[in-house]
């Protein structure tokens, strides 16, 4: 199976670091604007060597893993030089507006849209690892829309790296992934910068800082150039969800300020069944 | 050596392990309000029997690790029941009421008052676990009000108990600890809160989260009895805390709206230092 991975980092790298483990046989190349990935990838044995657009005619599998901003110009082009019998999979944390943006691309039959629902607060090739996808929820969206024997391909894919699937038009997905996905980054981020900004010396406050701060903020450490275009294509929902979120701060410090401590008792016990709502769950752990 | 560990729950419990096995001659008894944690804790073999306050007054270390709001009465009352040699340390996550409360009392030398900063989001007997507290910080605060004699015997278990030692006044720590444990904890039950309204089938959304979404959410697990009384005895810290966050995520929804994402761009990256913070500083892992 010949394979191009475009944007060699975390999602992408992993992704050819299983491919190359569940299909030994697999010639695996790699396309990044980035030199100095493209050539850590290489040393890093995640990709056999550097491919170019002509090479796309022939491959099975084209793996699309960069910014969505850069995913709209860069998934229609790629669509330009891909083979009749080329997969081309996507990987990106919104879906509405790459899916429309090939909507009426005549080879829109060829792409497999979909969003791997993983990762870490790192990034780049030396992040990439093996077995990243073992059990995460993979979810595809109009699915109805690529070919019977790519989606064929793209699922028998997915199953060998360990995921599941769920189906979801790109709006919903967008709309979901706001809540339990975008919100916690910018809380995270926000969380971040509050404690900065507070502490002159940090040495000082960070010494007492615990697992639960840790926990809380990890998020903040992720890439802005890969999250600032999500923020950008996914903006109505983000902002929808931070106006709930900020509401429901500014309730809890109201209950505060009115001393109504049996009110932030409650707050607090409702929220608590979210213990039972992630265990009952198969959860996306990393 | 005689230990009373009352309140014998994540901390109290795990505190009383790790002193069993660097104290092997130790005499562990207990108390706890709760017949059914005490019955549990005697079970798991943490304590080995129950103690009444009549066994105070020959006891070499009292633990009081109860919730802040029970300490206010618990700890003058422990005070008055001691021996002249008995060290009496607490464990609460605020400092400023519980020093207030015993500031004039006669037997205030026996006491260390201490923040081992510590813990999951679990409670109860059975959250209980060896080398909690290993790499940790323990923030002592008013030391030198303690009798320097059973100052020595305090520091000697934190070091057995490999914490490192940090000294604070009561109010420094209650306004640093709001930034870096109180506000996380707000800012992930308001985050749970604000994605279980959103949906009513739940089973949906949260098949979409992730790894970083349960890491943000993680401390909305935690105990409303135990962090209640912590909010409310840090009420004006935690308010203030709270005035900032909400105008960070404000200021982040303003610049969406605006759409000026070279700003969400450049809040990100000056926030994404935390990485190096986080990783410059000996951080109280779980």
């Amino acid at each position: 199976m010949k394979v191009v991975v475009i944007g060699i980092g975390l999602i992408g790298g992993s992704l050819a670091k299983d491919i190359r483990v569940k299909y030994p046989d697999a010639r695996i190349l790699g396309i990044d604007k980035d030199a100095s990935h493209q050539q850590e990838a290489k040393e890093l044995g995640i990709i056999e060597g550097k491919a170019s657009y002509e090479d796309l005619v022939n491959a099975e599998v084209v793996i699309l893993s960069i910014p969505v901003d850069a995913m709209l110009s860069e998934l229609p082009r790629v669509l330009n030089h891909i083979g009749e019998e080329t997969l081309v999979i996507d990987a990106g944390s919104t879906k509405a507006e790459i899916c429309q943006q090939v909507e009426d691309h005549p080879n829109r039959r060829n792409f497999l849209s979909c969003h791997p629902i993983a990762g870490t607060e790192f990034s780049g090739p030396s992040a990439a690892h093996e077995g990243l996808f073992e059990g995460k929820t993979n979810i595809i969206c109009e699915v109805e829309k690529t070919a019977f024997k790519l989606q064929e391909r793209g699922l028998e894919l997915f199953r060998k790296l360990g995921m599941r699937i769920r189906y979801m038009n790109p709006e919903s997905h967008d709309k979901h992934i706001a809540y339990v996905s975008h919100l916690s980054h910018i809380s995270s981020f926000m969380l971040g910068k509050t404690v900065i900004e507070k502490e002159k010396n940090e040495r000082d406050i960070f010494d007492m800082a615990g697992s639960g701060f840790e926990s809380t903020v990890r998020l903040a450490k992720s890439s802005p150039a890969m999250w600032t275009p999500i923020f950008e294509q996914n903006r109505d929902n983000v902002i929808e969800t931070l106006d709930e979120y900020i509401q429901n701060l500014q309730l809890f410090k109201q209950k505060l300020q009115d001393e109504d401590y049996p009110g932030i008792y409650k707050e607090m016990d409702n929220t608590n069944r979210i213990k039972s709502i992630l265990e009952g769950i198969p959860l996306n752990k990393s």
